[in-house]
């Protein structure tokens, strides 16, 4: 099965992924790790909400933890272009007979909530408070210095679904890896915004999240990072990296927040804005799919995700197996 | 006169600035600082031109070398985003009164070139040769490492009238400089592709290319090549930097090429993609404006541009002063 | 007028540099700038003193910041290498003629006070308590990270003589630049620990303290302290910089402290352990020798400098001018 | 077993490591291994060796490639301060019983080839040719950018005696691994020359080589050679890293050379020259031992090692197990 085309001519115009919003079972902790050691900027709290933004974002935010009693991911938000995409997009979801309930959020405009066909709760809106930029108060920058969030990463059951689906949205293929023998998609990288991706899928069971991604300026400051969690008590957060991947080219590092959601540092991924340009395709049997350098990533980085609230999982039909490290 | 609206729904969808052809007047002495000492890759080369690319375009070309009596800039090369967009770009400029010329040109699918209102030569085209990767031949990579063409920097007599007009064409603005006296634009920057910019606009006599920038991986690539042309016999061809931008933020140094064409050097601006990003206003008496370090940039960074082939240039009727270097 | 050739078999064995004792007119303003801005960790303080030290130091303090009316520099120190020295060192100035008072400071073992010929107060001492170490505790790291002090360096109005007395105590020429018409020596960099050097001499009227230098990780951590000297409102106390030094070939920036006493932020010299190391010559008029990118140093940088407390200074005979910057 | 006194009045002066001769099996292999992909500089070459200097080294060599049946080291070489050391050095040799040879070496002035207790062939010298400095011609630079050799670490089947044994020499513990059941010392680190170590021990079969370091400026050269690695052909040479090594501080990668011989990339420790320097001690059970961040060492790295010639191997008594990936 190969490959959708781009489609060029979308139902509606999505701009980029925007934010997540996840359950946390302890605020407290959650905040110190989002805030004192990946850096991240509170723009709001209260009692049962942190609200965050990324040094160079001017949104009002692309993470809310939020208190809860499981651990668990509410939605994942996009924005779209301009304010007649918003009931486009409504419509498309209402004619796949998809979900579609209007809410009222904080800090953002007109907002819809709906669902992908295996259940991924997703958040559109157009309009989202904008704060006065902090990029040059560099007295703020701290742990990682995360510049913005950058992707999505999902286990899903059927990434040839979720690649047609998504595609149909417009989110175009930049990279993918095929299982040889079935001849199946096993992972793919999908974007929006001109970079490697704003939504990833990969084989297994599904849906859940992989991982939300943060930009950050350089290789060294996720050397820095490591260095910062290796002596203030998260060491055993450290769960994959650091390492360049072979699909993105991107220079990576996986850590798990308290409540083992999974978060990427990423940086040096290349641009992506040509309507032709041409996916790449991996095997599933290269070593240095994962990992350029050759290292293999950890059983959990294939096993472990965060639950989607409401969405019912379920393992994946493809069997085939990545490299998995001893 | 403030900064006008962003135009969401231009007339024709320009992805991204694309390509510049350069008059050199000696292409070896040419080649070899842009292949040996800036780093680009040869693609095609004959008697009379050096096509180049850089590490992560799979496009044929950024840049080409045509050997010349006079130095000078034939075009700068635009991408569509699809072929239907070719014809509506074309309809553009003839709805102006200005000459539209369908080309044959190596390489490239079918194109066009026209003029700007102040004669300066552009290029449209949806298709160019695409090449396969090489930005994972880590062997392939010399000089400053450079990863993309980033944006085009232009000398314009009227800044004003320069940002309606690629305004109209869809290019957003993310900062400019205002004269406070007379409140009129200094200089701007406005971009297609997500990045702080795709072309800009600085006041002075005009239309001349102030510059052509270059995306490079960290600021430490940058001070590789301060080093390798202090040591190569390229000293005298630094002409300003390194530094950071107050304006896009970035890190930057700018070089000039045998013949005195300009080449910015150029990293870590930030993401723009967002319809509703709001522009950054600068003062044109703020010494953090140019560099956020507060140097100031010599005279002939102020002073000195490429001619663009048959444009009549003219000075600027706006005298307001930017701080220069003693 | 020839470098003297190495003493290899000095009198009294000196470790390396270890500290200075800055007067300084406002000490909470001070304090700002050594603690916030660069990033030095307090180790004490009371009143009147705050004593500091960089992040890989054991030893107690680098720098002594005392409240004082006038702004001025009460002592170089020296660390020796064990303790019969101190008494050889003692005999080696008090041989010269000069000084040598024995004193109780804070912190540190047995000590004495002296001058050099030309009046500079000196301090040598062999045990300074030692400190538990936080290099690996990395939520201190702050500023520049600055890992330890690396050198002073001093304007001489007789810069042969300085560097024939400071060789007898077994300070080795690395690099130094002469003055091709008299045939004398501009300037030497001179050391005992195996970098390029500990001390260095500059002509100008002296003596004076021309800079404290401190050691950083890499050149990335100097353009952070620029990033934040810009947006905290220290962009006035930037002098030169950044460049690679043509001599020394280390990466640096010059800043000035609250009253002006010049601190050099610097990386990536070279080892120099060798006995047998040859002394690298420069020309007075090569422009690549201050800066290896072309660059001269502003006039400041030639002029101003910190006065020695109780030194009197004069003019310098030779008279051959560097280049400084328009 | 605590850690021995170091010994400031050791009975000759070693200034530092210098060099080490390998038997390889296939030269050309060898040489485009050290040279196209490390970047080591080709100072001499012949039919059956090849004399290699990193990049601010101005001794003739760092490493001689031998063109040799099997694979080993023949010898490890040090640099003596002052030619009077050599008698000394030569005489503290025979006092133990050990043999010394007085050799010709080409490139180097009068040497003797003597062994440690343990059969480590030991090579002592005062001059090398000197050559002129490159490390400003940064056309050269290449690979990993190598500036220098840094250290020598050995396989020990008893790290209590070596350490003794080398202590007496006068290299000072600067940190070690203590085996907290038996309170024997597992592994060592000994300097002279004023940065972590010279020479560093580990507990395991011995005497053997377990790899020879280079000292490159940032961590990002190292990334820079795992890219290169990754993509010519020589991702399986990539053995452990990079990572930050607990003990050291250091950043770390760990290569094979084309004969399994290790190589070590490293950067970022500490200066260590004070005489009063306490050693840092590290429990063999602590996971951020080896990698601060956590991530062990695989098997190899603690069984394979490189056989000096002439050396009989024996077991170590201390079988005390690090922490081993799975
Ligand atoms: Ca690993
Ligand atoms: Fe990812
Ligand atoms: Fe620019
Ligand atoms: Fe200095
Ligand atoms: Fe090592």
């Amino acid at each position: 099965m190969p490959i959708p085309a781009a489609n060029l001519y979308p139902p509606f115009n999505i701009t980029r992924l925007s934010h997540v919003e996840y359950g946390v079972t302890d605020l407290a902790a959650s905040r110190a790790f989002y805030v004192d050691i990946l850096g991240l900027q509170v723009t709001h709290e209260d009692q049962s909400r942190v609200y965050l933004r990324a040094m160079e974002e001017r949104g009002h935010h692309c993470i809310i933890l939020r208190q809860s009693d499981t651990a668990g991911v509410s939605c994942l938000g996009f924005k779209l272009f301009d304010t007649p995409e918003l009931d486009k997009a409504a419509a498309f979801f209402e004619g796949k007979g998809l979900p579609v309930e209007w809410i009222e959020r904080p800090f953002m405009g007109p907002s819809f909530r709906t669902r992908d066909p295996w259940g991924v709760p997703l958040e559109f809106y157009v309009k989202m408070d904008r704060l006065p930029p902090i990029h040059q108060q560099y007295r703020l920058y701290n742990g990682v210095k995360p510049l913005r969030i950058d992707h999505f990463n999902m286990f899903s059951a059927n990434v040839d679904e979720a690649i047609a689906f998504y595609g149909e949205m417009g989110f175009r293929v930049t990279e993918y890896t095929e299982d040889d023998e079935s001849g199946r998609v096993w992972a793919a990288w999908m974007h929006r915004k001109g970079g490697v991706h704003d939504v990833a899928f990969t084989n297994g069971t599904g849906p859940r999240l992989h991982h939300t991604a943060f930009w950050v300026p350089t290789p060294l400051n996720i050397i820095d990072l490591l260095d910062l969690m290796s002596t203030t008590g998260y060491v055993a957060n450290i769960e994959r990296g650091p390492g360049r991947h072979g699909i993105s080219n991107a220079f990576f590092l996986y850590v798990r927040d308290p409540d083992g959601h999974r978060i990427e540092i990423y940086c040096s991924d290349y641009q992506t804005c040509d309507a032709d340009l041409e996916p790449i395709k991996w095997s599933l049997t290269d070593p240095q799919r994962q990992t350029l350098w050759g290292e293999p990533a950890p059983r959990s980085w294939f096993e472990e995700g965060s639950l989607f609230d409401g969405a019912e999982i379920r393992e994946s039909d493809l069997k085939a197996q990545p490299i998995i490290a001893p």
